[in-house]
C-alpha cells in the first residue's frame, strides 16, 4: 500500500530560526469516483455514486465497504465484478472504480440520499439520522457474548500505531483497525479520510467473509463521529475504541444500537460512554 | 457558542483498572441542512443544497461561508435574508438554515457538483480538481506584500489553543482561526467538522467585510487537506499554517495558487511546503 500512498517533495524545514532544505514524505490525496453498473442484461445502467478524496490503495475494498456501509448493497454475492476504469486523464488513471452488480441485484440507491431528509417532520435531526440508519442496517444487534478486558484495551493504541505504516512516514493519515477480543490484530487500513479508512477495513472484512464483526473490537486512531459509528453498526461491530473524543451523536447512536463505545483510550485510561457491560475489569465487578 | 455546543453525559472513567462514575462534556454533532431560496419574485424556488454534520452555533456564518467557498454565491449583497426554519421535529428545531437570495441573483448551482467530473478526460484526478477550483475562484492571486515572521508563527498554536473554548471542555473539536500578519487574533471558530469550522470563519469574515483575506494568516488546528486549502483560496487567503500534516493535493493546490502553506507548526518548528517567500526569518535571508 505504502508505495502509491506517499509522495516525496522538497520542502524547507525551520527549526528554532534555522532553515534547511530537506525532502519530506506526504500522504497522497486524490479523488476516487465510485461508479455502479447494474440492471438486467438488456438494460444495464451506469451511475456515479460518490466521489471521495482518498489515499490511493485498497480501492476495491474502499468501494466494497462504501457500498455496504451506505446500505446500497447487502452481500458480497451482489458484486459480479469490480475494477479500475482507465478513462481518467493520463496523469491519474486509477481514480475511477466501477462496481458491476449481479444482474438480479437491485441496488438500494435511495440510501445514498439517507442524509437528506425525506419528511419535514423529523429528518434533519440526530433522531431522524438514527432512525434512517435503523431502516437500512443488516445486522440487528442480537444478544452477544463479546467482551474485552481492560488490559487488552490498553495495548491496542500501541499495536495500531506500530502498524500505521503510512502515518509513520507522513504524520498525515487516519487509521482503522480490527482486533479480536483477545487483542490480536486482524486488519489495519489507513487513509487521509477517516471514513475511507473504515470503509477500506470493512471492505477487507467483507472480502474475507468475516461479517458480522460481533466478536471483534474496532480501534479508531482519532475521534469517533456519527458517521464512523454508523458504518461500524452496518458491519455488526459491537465494541468501538477510539483514541480521541466521541461526538454527542456518536454516543446516541451507539446507545441506540447497544454498541460499546470507548473514547480517549490513552495509556492506562479510557472513558466508557455506552454499553459498559462488555468491558471486563480484572478483580473488579461493575454493575450497570 | 459554548452553550449549545456541549452536552453533559454520565460516563464511566477507567484509570489504571479503577472505575469511576463521572459526568463528561461532549461536543454536540447534529445535521444542518442548508436550503437556498432563489429566483424572480413570480417564480421563487427552494432547493436543498447540502446536509452537513456540524456543531450547533454560528449556523448563519456556516451557511454564508459554505455558499461562498463552494462558489454558489459571490457576494454578501446576493443574500437578502438568512434564518433558521422551524420545520424540523420538536427535538431539534434549528437544523435547517434557509438562505434567501436577492431575486436578481442567479446561484451558481453547477458548482455544487464540482467534485463530480464533467468530462471523462481529466475530471477525476488532482489536476482536474485544481482546474475546477480555478474556474470558480473569485480572488485571483495578485501580487501581494503579505509576510509573517517566524517569531509570530511560533506563537499562533498557543493563542489558538487558548481560544478553543469547546475543545478545552470536550477534546472533540477542530478549529480555524484568522490572525493578522502581526499575530493578532481576529476570529476563531470551532466545529466537529474541520471544513465547517473554516466555513464558519470565512462566513464571519464575509459578514465583517474582511474579504479578500490577503493580509492575514489562517491557522488550522489539525491537518491541511485539499478541501481546506480550496476554501481558503476562495477567500483570498495567501498564508495557511497548520498544526498537522498537509496532503499531497493540498500542497499542489497551494503551489498552483501561490499560497504559502506551513505544516507541523509545533514549538519552534515548522515545515514550509510552498511559497516560502512570505515567511521572514530574522537575521536570515532565504532565497527561493
Amino acid at each position: 500500500m505504502a508505495s502509491n500512498a506517499i509522495i516525496q517533495l522538497p520542502i524547507v524545514k525551520i527549526t528554532g530560526g534555522k532553515s534547511a532544505d530537506i525532502v519530506d514524505a506526504l500522504a497522497i490525496e486524490e479523488p476516487l469516483e465510485i461508479r455502479l453498473e447494474y440492471g438486467p442484461a438488456i438494460d444495464r445502467q451506469v451511475r456515479n455514486i460518490s466521489v471521495t478524496m482518498r489515499t490511493p490503495g485498497n480501492d476495491a475494498e474502499l468501494a466494497t465497504g462504501f457500498l455496504f456501509t451506505e446500505g446500497i448493497t447487502r452481500d458480497l454475492k451482489d458484486i459480479a465484478g469490480i475494477g479500475h476504469c482507465f478513462i481518467a486523464c493520463a496523469e491519474n488513471k486509477e481514480n475511477v472504480m466501477q462496481v458491476s452488480l449481479d444482474e438480479n441485484t437491485i441496488p438500494h440507491l435511495q440510501n445514498t440520499e439517507r442524509n437528506f431528509y425525506t419528511t419535514s417532520s423529523c429528518g434533519v435531526c440526530g433522531k431522524g439520522s438514527i432512525n434512517a440508519i435503523r431502516t437500512v442496517s443488516t445486522f440487528t444487534q442480537h444478544e452477544d457474548s463479546n467482551t474485552v478486558n481492560t488490559e487488552i484495551l490498553y495495548q491496542l493504541p500501541d499495536i495500531l500505531r506500530q502498524h500505521q505504516r503510512v502515518f509513520e512516514d507522513t504524520g498525515g493519515l487516519h487509521a482503522s483497525a480490527l482486533f479480536s477480543s483477545l487483542g490480536e490484530l486482524l486488519l489495519v487500513r489507513e487513509d487521509v479520510g477517516r471514513h475511507n479508512a473504515l470503509d477500506k477495513l470493512i471492505g477487507a472484512a467483507i472480502n474475507n467473509n468475516l461479517l458480522p464483526l460481533n466478536n471483534n473490537v474496532l480501534m479508531l486512531s482519532g475521534r469517533a463521529s456519527f458517521e464512523l459509528v454508523q458504518k461500524a453498526a452496518m458491519a455488526g461491530i459491537n465494541i468501538i475504541a477510539a483514541v480521541g473524543a466521541p461526538s454527542s451523536l456518536a454516543v446516541q447512536l451507539a446507545e441506540e444500537f447497544n454498541i460499546t463505545l470507548v473514547g480517549f483510550l490513552r495509556g492506562l485510561r479510557f472513558n466508557i460512554y455506552t454499553a459498559g457491560h462488555r468491558i471486563l475489569i480484572p478483580g473488579y465487578e461493575i454493575t450497570y
